[in-house]
């Protein structure tokens, strides 16, 4: 058998918890809550298995479901988006992104991939026979931040796509309005399309807002949305989520999802329409993580790692220059196999090697959980 | 957007199942059980939730789901799985299908797929650059059989893969001992791969047995085995299935599966490891759906169709043409409208068009339902 992936090895995650476990460090590396959902939500699964709600749904994704999707949306982004004809349910994020791309990428087509990003990005892209295109963030003791002009630069007659993540995985920032209008200008009258990967959603600090992309008139009819149930109602487990996108481009979003999982498991997606009545968890839900994130970073000053902003996401970024002059990768095993708390090297969110001396810790965990990596990060 | 799948619209049982719904039809179209699981299947899922596992599961699933399902396969079949390296975990078994030819088909591979075919097949080869070569099942008052010697007329230097189906949907026929060596007499000495649908392993009936590709030692080799357990246990809509392949294959498939859907709902995968303990659900199957079949068979014999054989599956295959000399997709149309029973036209099976005036009832039903449509259908 040929490798049509021949890059591809085990995702730093799985490497990084594999890691984790077998040195008992504290896992902060890959992203996945410590801790249990909402007992009601439990309920409200198991109730619809009793109810006997266990066959196929609609290929689509319940219409139930599919409301109260477009109604939250609705309600936050002031966007419609018709739940007949515009919102799928998907077996969470990573199967909406590579069947969004499966079904507007064809072979030759170019794009673009702003980097560091998340991994299933470019293998989606490759599978599709697309061609990534790469332009890398800025970096400074800001933060980072999206260069547009670059952006810009890198559109030719070829670019299908554009990849946009906010919140932003693995650096914790998120689009401002004028990112979002510096979008706008780079596409406006061409055909281009946007994937916009908006998983974390709901996690977003400080008072700021989520800018999802629906938000602005010239690029929701440009964009597949795609979000996730998992990180918002800590399940990641589950695999639910959906793509909101325009009529046309949803009809061929479903063309390739019916070929791919045909539909999505019938008693979670009936559990979860009955727990979203309650808007309370995910709007509850910045304050809950701002709270983990800011009893992380006040006990990050007493070492030596230098703090990077966080305005949404579970993640934090380091720089770790004033303790190691490791490789990322090298640093991260390092710290998991002496320290005892695992993290993930930026470094593997680029496909063009690239070292900043930065690594990412992931603070949804329990306090205890956070206290604890502090206590062992505080020898350095 | 430019149209990846162009022929594609909606699934012919989507079709039949909306028609039934708005004409009151008993629908015997769309391949679903219309009575409910086993209650301790339910309890085994929510007790897996209650404990706290819905968090990410290991990417190729949970190690003890994949040892249960080694442990089946070597019990029926005598084929030793490695299931840590050879068994994934997937997302019912259509996505294992497109993930094995996404996987397996380079960009103008041919794909040699024998008709009819169940709906997803060609979609996924067309998806991955692939070119579906066709070869016809003969059909007399037999039943279905393959005929292999065109099978191996259709092999040229390009053929990557072929898809088989045992037992058969829509014919419910099953592949014999016979079938098996013809297939290994044809690529022995080649490179060409096999992806086998077995998803009905568990409903052959009249006391045969299920072939298996796994039994056949020049072919285990060389096969993707794609089984689900939403027809084993009576729960289509829980999108849970696996694939098992030897170690060099299922690399190639996780490598696909990690950037398609990453993994598989956490306590679903619990829940089945612990039904699974109990053998009788699948051993007592074939009695369960042979009762079912042999009751409509006999209701059938009252009217003016003619029966072909039902090896297996949930399917029975009927002639029309003493009734009426409407096309299939006509005569399924007026027999849910006129008459109040769905069917499906098993021309939908066919790529190129195809007329052999039979359609494809399913009974996975409750006795009732099955009494209800043959009183309607004695009309004929
Ligand atoms: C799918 S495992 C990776 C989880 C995650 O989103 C991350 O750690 O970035
Ligand atoms: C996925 S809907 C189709 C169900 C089925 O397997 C069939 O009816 O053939």
């Amino acid at each position: 058998i040929v490798s049509k992936l021949p890059n591809v090895g085990t995702t730093i995650f799985t490497v990084m918890s594999a890691l984790a476990s077998e040195k008992g460090a504290v896992n902060l590396g890959q992203g996945f809550p410590d801790f249990d959902c909402d007992p009601a939500l439990v309920d409200a699964v198991t109730h619809a298995m009793k109810t006997g709600l266990n066959q196929y749904p609609p290929m689509a994704g319940v219409p139930v479901l599919r409301e109260a999707i477009a109604k939250k949306i609705q309600a936050l982004h002031g966007h419609t988006y018709n739940p007949i004809s515009e919102i799928t349910v998907t077996a969470g994020a990573t199967q909406g992104i590579l069947t969004s791309i499966l079904c507007a990428v064809h072979a030759g087509d170019e794009v673009i991939v702003i980097e560091p990003a998340y991994d299933c990005y470019v293998p989606a892209i490759e599978l599709a026979g697309g061609i990534p295109v790469f332009v890398q963030m800025t970096v400074s003791s800001e933060g980072y931040s999206v260069p547009w002009d670059k952006v810009a630069a890198a559109v030719t007659s070829k670019t299908r796509l554009i990849m946009v993540n906010t919140p932003h995985n693995p650096t914790g920032s998120i689009l401002k309005k004028a990112d979002i209008n510096a979008l706008a200008d780079i596409v406006r009258n061409t055909g281009i399309l946007i994937l916009a990967d908006e998983v974390y959603e709901h996690m977003v600090y400080d008072g700021q807002s989520h800018e999802s992309l629906c938000r602005h008139p010239e690029l929701a009819p440009r964009t597949f949305i795609n979000s996730s149930f998992g990180k918002t109602y800590h399940v990641t487990g589950w695999k639910v989520g959906f793509v909101a996108a325009p009529a046309a481009m949803s009809a061929e979003f479903r063309k390739v999802h019916q070929f791919n999982v045909f539909t999505v498991n019938t008693p979670v997606q009936y559990g979860l329409t009955e727990y979203m009545k309650n808007p309370a968890p995910y709007v509850e839900l910045p304050a809950f993580y701002q709270h983990k994130r800011d009893l992380f970073r006040e006990g990050l000053k007493n070492t030596r790692f230098k703090l990077l902003p966080s305005e949404g996401t579970y993640f934090q970024c380091v720089e770790y220059g004033a303790i190691s002059d490791l490789p990322e990768a090298e640093f991260s095993k390092w710290l998991t196999t002496e320290i005892g708390v695992a993290a993930i090297p930026v470094s593997a969110f680029y496909n063009t090697p690239k070292e900043s001396g930065i690594v990412r810790f992931c603070f949804a965990k329990k306090d205890e959980t956070l206290r604890l990596a502090l206590d062992r990060l505080a020898k350095l």
